[in-house]
Protein backbone atom coordinates (compact mmCIF):
# COMPACT_ATOMS: atom_id res chain seq x y z
CA UNK A 1 0.00 0.00 0.00
CA UNK A 2 1.28 3.56 -0.96
CA UNK A 3 2.38 5.71 2.03
CA UNK A 4 -0.45 8.49 2.86
CA UNK A 5 0.68 11.75 1.44
CA UNK A 6 2.86 13.55 3.96
CA UNK A 7 1.68 17.32 4.72
CA UNK A 8 3.82 20.14 3.62
CA UNK A 9 6.38 21.48 5.97
CA UNK A 10 5.30 25.07 5.85
CA UNK A 11 1.30 26.52 5.12
CA UNK A 12 1.39 26.82 1.27
CA UNK A 13 -0.73 30.12 2.61
CA UNK A 14 2.81 31.44 4.28
CA UNK A 15 4.77 30.74 1.23
CA UNK A 16 2.61 32.69 -0.96
CA UNK A 17 2.66 35.88 1.76
CA UNK A 18 6.21 35.39 1.83
CA UNK A 19 6.28 34.98 -2.35
CA UNK A 20 4.13 38.29 -2.53
CA UNK A 21 6.06 40.46 -0.44
CA UNK A 22 9.31 39.52 -2.13
CA UNK A 23 7.43 40.84 -5.43
CA UNK A 24 6.34 44.05 -3.67
CA UNK A 25 9.57 44.94 -2.10
CA UNK A 26 11.41 43.98 -5.96
CA UNK A 27 8.33 46.08 -7.80
CA UNK A 28 8.45 49.13 -5.41
CA UNK A 29 12.79 49.12 -6.39
CA UNK A 30 12.31 48.99 -10.17
CA UNK A 31 9.62 51.72 -10.20
CA UNK A 32 12.09 53.94 -7.78
CA UNK A 33 15.43 53.15 -9.53
CA UNK A 34 13.93 53.12 -13.62
CA UNK A 35 12.44 56.77 -13.26
CA UNK A 36 15.72 58.41 -11.23
CA UNK A 37 16.91 61.08 -12.98
CA UNK A 38 18.49 64.27 -11.47
CA UNK A 39 19.19 67.42 -13.17
CA UNK A 40 21.52 70.40 -12.08
CA UNK A 41 22.21 73.79 -13.81
CA UNK A 42 25.92 75.72 -13.91
CA UNK A 43 25.98 78.97 -16.31
CA UNK A 44 22.71 77.96 -17.75
CA UNK A 45 24.17 74.28 -19.18
CA UNK A 46 21.99 71.77 -17.31
CA UNK A 47 23.78 68.34 -16.09
CA UNK A 48 21.73 65.41 -16.28
CA UNK A 49 22.24 62.15 -14.54
CA UNK A 50 20.21 58.98 -15.06
CA UNK A 51 20.18 55.67 -13.40
CA UNK A 52 21.82 54.40 -16.68
CA UNK A 53 25.04 56.86 -15.95
CA UNK A 54 25.86 54.48 -12.95
CA UNK A 55 26.99 50.69 -13.96
CA UNK A 56 26.08 49.61 -10.63
CA UNK A 57 22.65 50.94 -11.17
CA UNK A 58 22.27 48.62 -14.24
CA UNK A 59 23.35 45.68 -12.73
CA UNK A 60 20.92 46.38 -10.10
CA UNK A 61 17.80 46.65 -12.11
CA UNK A 62 19.34 43.16 -13.47
CA UNK A 63 18.95 41.33 -10.41
CA UNK A 64 15.62 43.07 -9.54
CA UNK A 65 13.94 41.76 -12.89
CA UNK A 66 15.68 38.54 -12.86
CA UNK A 67 14.10 38.27 -9.43
CA UNK A 68 10.55 39.67 -10.07
CA UNK A 69 10.10 37.32 -12.85
CA UNK A 70 11.28 34.18 -10.42
CA UNK A 71 9.32 35.52 -7.90
CA UNK A 72 6.08 35.65 -10.07
CA UNK A 73 6.75 32.18 -11.47
CA UNK A 74 6.98 30.64 -7.61
CA UNK A 75 4.15 32.49 -6.71
CA UNK A 76 2.09 31.45 -9.29
CA UNK A 77 2.94 27.45 -8.50
CA UNK A 78 2.14 28.55 -4.98
CA UNK A 79 -1.39 29.81 -5.97
CA UNK A 80 -1.58 26.33 -7.50
CA UNK A 81 -0.75 24.32 -4.44
CA UNK A 82 -2.69 26.53 -2.10
CA UNK A 83 -6.17 25.75 -4.43
CA UNK A 84 -5.38 22.54 -5.70
CA UNK A 85 -3.40 21.06 -2.51
CA UNK A 86 -0.46 19.66 -4.66
CA UNK A 87 2.37 21.32 -6.44
CA UNK A 88 2.90 20.98 -9.70
CA UNK A 89 5.74 18.60 -10.83
CA UNK A 90 5.29 16.91 -7.32
CA UNK A 91 8.23 15.76 -5.15
CA UNK A 92 10.76 16.53 -7.82
CA UNK A 93 10.56 20.37 -8.38
CA UNK A 94 11.40 20.45 -4.45
CA UNK A 95 14.67 20.31 -5.47
CA UNK A 96 14.14 22.59 -7.86
CA UNK A 97 12.89 25.28 -5.83
CA UNK A 98 15.69 24.55 -3.35
CA UNK A 99 18.53 25.41 -5.32
CA UNK A 100 16.45 28.29 -7.52
CA UNK A 101 15.62 29.77 -3.72
CA UNK A 102 19.52 29.53 -2.97
CA UNK A 103 20.61 31.45 -6.64
CA UNK A 104 17.91 34.11 -6.86
CA UNK A 105 18.71 35.40 -2.65
CA UNK A 106 22.41 35.39 -3.71
CA UNK A 107 22.09 37.11 -6.75
CA UNK A 108 19.73 39.71 -4.95
CA UNK A 109 22.19 40.19 -1.99
CA UNK A 110 25.10 40.97 -4.43
CA UNK A 111 22.73 43.33 -6.46
CA UNK A 112 22.00 45.62 -2.70
CA UNK A 113 25.46 45.28 -2.21
CA UNK A 114 26.38 46.79 -5.54
CA UNK A 115 23.18 49.63 -4.97
CA UNK A 116 24.84 50.19 -1.27
CA UNK A 117 28.89 49.92 -1.97
CA UNK A 118 28.74 52.50 -5.17
CA UNK A 119 26.19 54.72 -3.53
CA UNK A 120 27.57 55.61 -0.55
CA UNK A 121 30.69 56.23 -2.55
CA UNK A 122 29.60 58.14 -5.12
CA UNK A 123 27.37 60.68 -2.82
CA UNK A 124 30.73 61.59 -1.43
CA UNK A 125 32.84 62.17 -4.46
CA UNK A 126 29.91 64.60 -6.33
CA UNK A 127 28.79 65.70 -2.61
CA UNK A 128 32.16 67.63 -2.43
CA UNK A 129 31.41 69.23 -5.70
CA UNK A 130 27.55 69.79 -5.96
CA UNK A 131 24.42 69.20 -3.63
CA UNK A 132 22.58 68.94 -6.60
CA UNK A 133 22.76 64.85 -6.93
CA UNK A 134 21.65 64.42 -3.26
CA UNK A 135 18.25 63.50 -3.97
CA UNK A 136 19.52 61.12 -6.81
CA UNK A 137 21.51 59.30 -4.12
CA UNK A 138 19.00 58.97 -2.14
CA UNK A 139 16.91 57.50 -3.85
CA UNK A 140 19.50 54.68 -5.13
CA UNK A 141 19.78 54.02 -1.12
CA UNK A 142 15.81 53.55 -1.15
CA UNK A 143 16.06 51.10 -3.86
CA UNK A 144 19.15 49.57 -2.50
CA UNK A 145 16.96 49.12 0.91
CA UNK A 146 13.92 47.77 -0.73
CA UNK A 147 16.47 45.08 -2.37
CA UNK A 148 18.04 44.19 1.00
CA UNK A 149 14.16 43.71 2.45
CA UNK A 150 13.44 41.84 -0.53
CA UNK A 151 17.12 39.80 0.18
CA UNK A 152 15.66 38.55 3.35
CA UNK A 153 12.24 37.39 2.48
CA UNK A 154 13.76 35.45 -0.28
CA UNK A 155 16.09 33.79 2.42
CA UNK A 156 13.00 33.20 4.24
CA UNK A 157 11.65 31.29 1.21
CA UNK A 158 15.01 29.66 0.57
CA UNK A 159 14.44 28.61 4.36
CA UNK A 160 11.67 27.51 3.74
CA UNK A 161 12.62 25.32 1.10
CA UNK A 162 15.58 24.14 2.46
CA UNK A 163 13.16 22.50 5.27
CA UNK A 164 10.90 21.29 2.54
CA UNK A 165 13.34 19.20 1.20
CA UNK A 166 12.36 15.42 0.70
CA UNK A 167 12.90 12.77 3.20
CA UNK A 168 17.03 10.91 2.77
CA UNK A 169 16.50 7.54 2.71
CA UNK B 1 16.40 0.58 21.24
CA UNK B 2 18.03 3.35 19.71
CA UNK B 3 17.97 3.45 16.19
CA UNK B 4 21.97 2.66 14.50
CA UNK B 5 23.35 6.59 13.56
CA UNK B 6 22.93 7.34 10.34
CA UNK B 7 25.99 7.81 8.32
CA UNK B 8 26.61 11.73 7.35
CA UNK B 9 24.93 12.93 3.94
CA UNK B 10 27.91 14.36 2.82
CA UNK B 11 31.93 12.99 3.90
CA UNK B 12 33.68 14.96 6.09
CA UNK B 13 36.08 15.03 4.04
CA UNK B 14 34.49 16.55 1.18
CA UNK B 15 33.00 19.30 3.38
CA UNK B 16 36.73 19.94 5.10
CA UNK B 17 38.25 21.05 1.40
CA UNK B 18 35.20 23.29 0.70
CA UNK B 19 35.80 24.76 3.92
CA UNK B 20 39.55 25.09 3.40
CA UNK B 21 38.83 26.53 -0.04
CA UNK B 22 36.81 29.27 1.38
CA UNK B 23 39.13 30.01 3.57
CA UNK B 24 42.11 30.47 1.45
CA UNK B 25 40.01 32.59 -1.26
CA UNK B 26 39.06 35.08 1.82
CA UNK B 27 42.56 35.33 2.79
CA UNK B 28 43.99 35.85 -0.45
CA UNK B 29 41.38 38.60 -0.66
CA UNK B 30 42.13 39.95 2.45
CA UNK B 31 46.09 40.47 2.18
CA UNK B 32 45.60 42.05 -1.57
CA UNK B 33 42.49 44.21 0.14
CA UNK B 34 44.63 45.16 3.22
CA UNK B 35 48.05 46.14 1.31
CA UNK B 36 46.62 48.05 -1.58
CA UNK B 37 47.16 51.61 -1.92
CA UNK B 38 48.78 54.15 -4.87
CA UNK B 39 49.81 57.41 -5.33
CA UNK B 40 49.99 59.65 -8.14
CA UNK B 41 51.96 62.64 -8.16
CA UNK B 42 50.68 66.21 -9.77
CA UNK B 43 53.05 69.24 -9.64
CA UNK B 44 55.81 67.19 -7.28
CA UNK B 45 52.26 66.66 -4.71
CA UNK B 46 51.53 63.75 -4.05
CA UNK B 47 48.11 61.91 -3.52
CA UNK B 48 47.59 58.97 -1.85
CA UNK B 49 44.57 56.70 -2.39
CA UNK B 50 44.28 53.98 0.51
CA UNK B 51 41.63 51.08 0.54
CA UNK B 52 40.37 53.04 4.23
CA UNK B 53 39.37 56.03 1.21
CA UNK B 54 36.34 53.66 -0.05
CA UNK B 55 33.96 52.84 2.31
CA UNK B 56 32.79 49.96 -0.03
CA UNK B 57 36.05 48.67 0.50
CA UNK B 58 35.67 48.91 4.20
CA UNK B 59 32.41 47.44 4.19
CA UNK B 60 34.37 44.31 2.36
CA UNK B 61 36.80 44.07 4.54
CA UNK B 62 34.11 43.99 7.56
CA UNK B 63 32.55 41.10 5.47
CA UNK B 64 36.01 39.11 4.93
CA UNK B 65 37.06 39.09 8.40
CA UNK B 66 33.37 37.85 9.67
CA UNK B 67 33.56 35.31 6.43
CA UNK B 68 37.41 34.07 8.07
CA UNK B 69 36.68 34.10 11.84
CA UNK B 70 33.46 31.96 10.80
CA UNK B 71 35.11 29.29 8.17
CA UNK B 72 38.11 28.45 10.73
CA UNK B 73 35.00 28.03 13.42
CA UNK B 74 33.84 25.94 10.95
CA UNK B 75 36.77 24.09 9.29
CA UNK B 76 37.82 22.90 13.40
CA UNK B 77 34.54 21.85 14.11
CA UNK B 78 35.17 19.69 10.53
CA UNK B 79 38.48 18.10 11.15
CA UNK B 80 36.94 16.90 14.75
CA UNK B 81 33.88 15.59 13.22
CA UNK B 82 36.58 13.61 10.27
CA UNK B 83 38.65 12.62 12.80
CA UNK B 84 36.18 11.43 15.88
CA UNK B 85 33.43 10.40 13.36
CA UNK B 86 31.04 12.81 15.49
CA UNK B 87 29.72 16.46 15.47
CA UNK B 88 30.33 18.54 18.58
CA UNK B 89 27.11 19.04 19.70
CA UNK B 90 25.47 16.29 17.90
CA UNK B 91 22.20 16.66 16.06
CA UNK B 92 21.49 19.66 17.67
CA UNK B 93 24.17 21.63 15.42
CA UNK B 94 23.05 20.71 12.32
CA UNK B 95 20.25 23.35 12.50
CA UNK B 96 23.60 26.30 13.65
CA UNK B 97 25.13 25.12 10.31
CA UNK B 98 22.07 25.38 8.04
CA UNK B 99 21.44 29.08 9.34
CA UNK B 100 24.72 30.17 9.71
CA UNK B 101 26.08 28.70 6.43
CA UNK B 102 23.06 30.60 4.85
CA UNK B 103 23.78 33.65 6.38
CA UNK B 104 27.93 33.28 5.96
CA UNK B 105 26.98 33.00 1.98
CA UNK B 106 24.39 35.97 2.00
CA UNK B 107 27.14 38.28 4.05
CA UNK B 108 29.67 37.52 1.98
CA UNK B 109 27.54 37.81 -1.66
CA UNK B 110 26.64 41.59 -0.41
CA UNK B 111 30.51 42.11 0.09
CA UNK B 112 31.06 40.91 -2.90
CA UNK B 113 28.68 42.95 -4.77
CA UNK B 114 29.96 46.22 -3.06
CA UNK B 115 33.51 45.35 -4.25
CA UNK B 116 32.00 45.09 -7.91
CA UNK B 117 29.94 47.52 -8.09
CA UNK B 118 31.76 50.29 -6.45
CA UNK B 119 35.12 49.64 -8.48
CA UNK B 120 33.59 49.78 -11.95
CA UNK B 121 32.37 53.08 -11.18
CA UNK B 122 35.38 55.03 -9.44
CA UNK B 123 37.02 53.22 -11.83
CA UNK B 124 34.97 55.37 -14.46
CA UNK B 125 35.13 58.05 -12.49
CA UNK B 126 39.02 58.15 -11.99
CA UNK B 127 40.16 56.92 -15.13
CA UNK B 128 39.05 60.01 -16.88
CA UNK B 129 41.45 61.88 -15.08
CA UNK B 130 44.46 60.04 -14.19
CA UNK B 131 45.23 56.56 -15.60
CA UNK B 132 47.63 56.69 -11.96
CA UNK B 133 44.78 54.38 -9.76
CA UNK B 134 44.15 51.86 -12.26
CA UNK B 135 46.25 49.88 -10.67
CA UNK B 136 44.75 50.41 -7.32
CA UNK B 137 41.16 49.56 -9.16
CA UNK B 138 42.43 46.07 -10.85
CA UNK B 139 43.42 45.34 -7.28
CA UNK B 140 39.89 46.32 -6.18
CA UNK B 141 38.60 43.70 -8.88
CA UNK B 142 40.97 40.98 -7.57
CA UNK B 143 39.37 41.41 -4.24
CA UNK B 144 35.78 41.65 -5.23
CA UNK B 145 36.80 38.18 -7.68
CA UNK B 146 38.22 36.42 -4.74
CA UNK B 147 35.10 37.02 -2.64
CA UNK B 148 32.79 36.10 -5.31
CA UNK B 149 34.78 32.41 -5.37
CA UNK B 150 34.54 32.78 -1.71
CA UNK B 151 30.78 33.13 -2.21
CA UNK B 152 30.12 30.36 -4.29
CA UNK B 153 32.10 27.93 -1.73
CA UNK B 154 30.13 29.37 0.89
CA UNK B 155 27.33 28.25 -0.93
CA UNK B 156 28.64 24.59 -1.51
CA UNK B 157 28.58 24.65 2.52
CA UNK B 158 25.22 25.73 2.73
CA UNK B 159 24.14 23.29 0.07
CA UNK B 160 26.01 20.48 2.12
CA UNK B 161 24.19 21.57 5.22
CA UNK B 162 21.23 22.26 3.99
CA UNK B 163 20.83 18.51 3.00
CA UNK B 164 22.25 17.22 6.42
CA UNK B 165 18.92 18.39 8.07
CA UNK B 166 17.78 16.35 10.25
CA UNK B 167 14.99 14.29 8.80
CA UNK B 168 11.36 15.68 9.40
CA UNK B 169 9.15 13.70 11.45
Amino acid sequence: MAPPPTPPVVAPLVKLVVRVLTFICLLIGLIILTTNTASIFINFAEFKIRFQDVKAYRYMLATIVIGIAYTLMQTALTVYEATRGNRIGGQGFLLFDFYGDKFISLLLATGTGAGFGVTVDLKDQYGAITSGYDKFFDKGYAVSSMLLIAVLFSAVSSIFSSLSLPKRA
